[in-house]
């Protein structure tokens, strides 16, 4: 291996990708596990798979075109192409269409894990980052969904969120479909339809200008890139962005169809038409959060809600956070129903619905707005090498501190007593423990309270007597026999 | 979406990889969480780094050859190679190069997670499998080494394996580097001494007249594939299979020297030549290793130990399952000393030495030999749906369970009374609860002991009278106001 000059190689990682150290790694370990126990709870069994699937088996579903290989990290192998999961969900249709015939169902599953999208990275926009996934296979009944948005909830307050500081909105594709089979864009119009659709998820982050230039010509952002539009004419738009924007409200079943009518009062819902199975699925839905007391506020009818994910033919959920005053801190997951995902395997229709939490989002967002528990730092002791011939005895200390439950280190460099203490200092150490050649002759160790040692020499100033006397208020020394019990008497005070 | 024939996208995943539900899901976490409990004990800090990486940061250090892309799943991105990371040293020493000015020195981290190798799958051979490494950066002392030795008993015992039951055996790359200058295979005939590494570390698997083999000439395998040899002369092959096949044994430092001199007698140790400096290290690890009380079969000496990955620069282990009579159930992880890896990036040598758990491995192998704990099966309590409008009341008796810690969840599906109780059984379901119209009128559910009802059924066989005697035995009709205390009764007998 060379290490000249010219063979160095860069210490970088890829843009859109994190390190985490310490306290800030395992955020989303805890998040999965949190959130996880509560899924469990509700019958969902844990389902693992792996990162790498066939492309095909992922399909295309991204709504993000705007890199080389849609949103997708893949590379050929022996022949065929692999991709990284984008997200658990299609992972999860290609499980049930594998295992259909074992499976008991309707089947409940959950899963927790990372996610990877080849998306252009930019600030807080990662191209690994962590979700959390509940997914009932294999009913096609209302009910199924409205467990999927109650247990939504009961998630996002187990991931740390209070009741009222977030809501859950929940809307239908068929309303939106229907909408636009009455103003002139039918199902066969497929990919115009995809591009309308992608234009209305963004009405929360570009609002409703940005969003009409999207549904009609396209639109050039600040970086000057163009997205092409819909090219739908302003008497086809207007409607589409009224239903869109209607406001988000917690309806009773039976004001459902009123809200339709009233959002889109010169485009009636036909019997039998697609529309109408949606406001009566809605309607259902809505029934049985309202049996089971999740209208309080909880969860909302928001007609804005469609999902970027291709793949969803029914109802659609979202979870936002939101503060004091109404506040809304952006979304923390979605789902909805996705009935054909299985068939492209199988041929055959299985009914399926879902919610996903986005775990990294949902840990950064709670982070700044200081949401999160404090996890309690647990710096550790470190027992200083004054003495390289006497490691052995150091690691003894050591050993003792962490048999009694005390995170313990032993100083490992070659440097003197002023560098190991700075050493502990910069490991944010409570105390530290030092047995020098005196301290060997008397059979004692000195444990020096860092913590107090701080506190004392900030209160003091630049009073040298007390800080002298302070010092020896921040440091004990024991017989080497009472090492375990000064420590421990010493972090409890 | 097409669902035609021709069209179907066909359910399987890529081979190496595997699926997991249930119980059989977080097996790996688990061992994870464990391990990495001792491992914060001893002061190492967490670290996440992202599963995808420059390929040339990762370089190239596989055993592994036989794979186009020698072993990495790689893949073009704007015009970079990336590549999943094959294990958690690569990265690590990415991180440490990239952020050494910031971090306490010495630095000790420990990380867990899968990783990922692109070579030939077989049967028990998986391309996506988890690892769980303790490193310590910055520290060129054999007291590091012995540290991490140490931490390796610690950790292999948390992740549950009972002493006696495993042993860390101990070399050093510096021995074998020495003789192979002694018996003229130069450091400047890199390629060929990896072929002799390689050759080594399948000694276990191989045996010794293949291993011969493959320092000679080469060898063909059961496949009918061919394997470069090494090419060296018997003289040659001799000292160093000598070497390596020494019995293991746990000799006190001061032996260490005796036993190098035992094996290779033609091969003297020269003063201040490698394997001088190699005899010198390991002495001192085992000086250290005998204070703190490792020696006593926990720890050994064994020259057979090289370890597959190139980086490796001097002292090297190998965690090993043993059963009753010393059986060995073959390596559960590994690790060494790799000084050059930091300074593939800054040109400046950082010393290091690490250990990794095969987290997989060792999961797998317990689970084969029965050593593993048995998780407790948490089966859900099933409602059944026998009345599809009244959903929202069989999802309020389920809360109710779940709100006492129960597991409990509501059939789903649209069948009947029969196939409902047929899905429970699949779910093993300890009690099913039931409230049909009988039951509502009344004010009262049925609770059913599928456990209790199946036991009775087996012990009474043809004794029909006895039979319908039992299903009363088995099953309860309580208050609708008592199904909780009436479940947790049950659960409890």
């Amino acid at each position: 291996m060379s290490n000249s000059e010219s063979s160095r190689v860069a210490a970088e990682k890829p843009r859109g990708f994190a390190d985490r150290l310490g306290k800030a790694a395992s955020a989303e370990e805890r998040v999965v596990e949190a959130v996880g126990r509560v899924y469990e709870q509700w019958g969902f069994d844990r389902l693992e798979t792996p990162a790498l699937e066939f492309t095909e088996a992922l399909g295309k579903f991204l709504p993000d075109l705007d890199r080389p290989n849609e949103g997708v990290f893949s590379f050929k192998d022996d022949e065929r192409w692999l991709s990284l999961r984008y997200d658990l969900t299609a992972p999860l249709a290609r499980f049930a269409a594998e295992q259909w015939q074992t499976l008991p169902k309707p089947f409940r599953r959950w899963a927790g894990g990372p996610v990877w999208r080849n998306e252009k990275p930019g600030p807080g926009r990662f191209r690994e980052f962590w979700q959390c996934d509940a997914d009932t296979v294999g009913s096609a009944s209302p009910a199924a969904d409205a467990e999927i948005v109650a247990l939504a909830c009961a998630a996002v307050e187990a991931a740390g969120v209070a009741r009222g500081n977030y809501v859950v909105k929940v809307s239908s594709r068929k309303l939106l479909d229907g909408l636009l089979e009455l103003v002139g864009v039918p199902q066969s119009a497929q990919s115009q339809r995809l591009v309308v659709l992608r234009a209305l998820d963004k009405l929360d982050r570009l609002g409703a200008e940005c969003v009409r230039a999207l549904l009609g010509p396209g639109r050039k952002d600040e970086s000057g890139d163009f997205t092409q539009g819909a090219k739908l004419e302003a008497a086809q738009i207007e409607p589409i962005l009224k239903f869109a924007t209607a406001s988000a409200e917690t309806p009773t079943p039976d004001r459902i169809l009123g809200l339709w009518n009233e959002v889109s009062p010169d485009f009636k819902v036909a019997p039998d038409s697609i529309a109408d199975a949606g406001v009566k699925e809605l309607a259902q839905i809505f029934g049985l959060l309202q049996t089971m007391g999740y209208l309080d506020g909880r969860v909302q009818l928001d007609t804005s809600v469609v999902r970027g994910l291709e793949y969803y033919t029914g109802p659609v959920f979202e979870a936002q956070l939101i503060g004091g005053g109404g506040a809304n801190f952006g979304s923390v997951g979605g789902g909805g129903r996705y009935d054909d995902l299985v068939a492209r395997f199988t041929g055959e229709r299985v009914p399926a619905t879902g919610f996903s939490i986005g775990v990294s989002r949902l840990a950064a967002v709670k982070e700044r707005l200081g949401w999160g528990e404090v996890v309690a730092a647990n710096a550790p002791v470190v027992v200083l090498a004054l003495d390289g011939d006497r490691i052995g005895d150091y690691f003894g200390i050591a050993q003792e501190l962490r048999d009694v439950g005390i995170r313990a280190e032993v100083y490992l460099g070659g440097a003197g007593m002023k560098a190991q203490l700075k050493y502990a200092d910069k490991r944010d150490a409570p105390i530290v423990v030092i047995q020098g050649g005196d301290e060997l002759a008397k059979g004692t160790v000195t444990l020096k309270d860092l913590k107090l040692g701080a506190q004392l020499a900030k209160d003091l100033g630049e009073d040298r007597e007390a800080y002298a006397k302070s010092r020896e208020q921040a440091q004990r020394e024991v017989p080497r026999g009472e090492v375990v019990a000064a420590v421990q008497q010493m972090l409890a005070r």
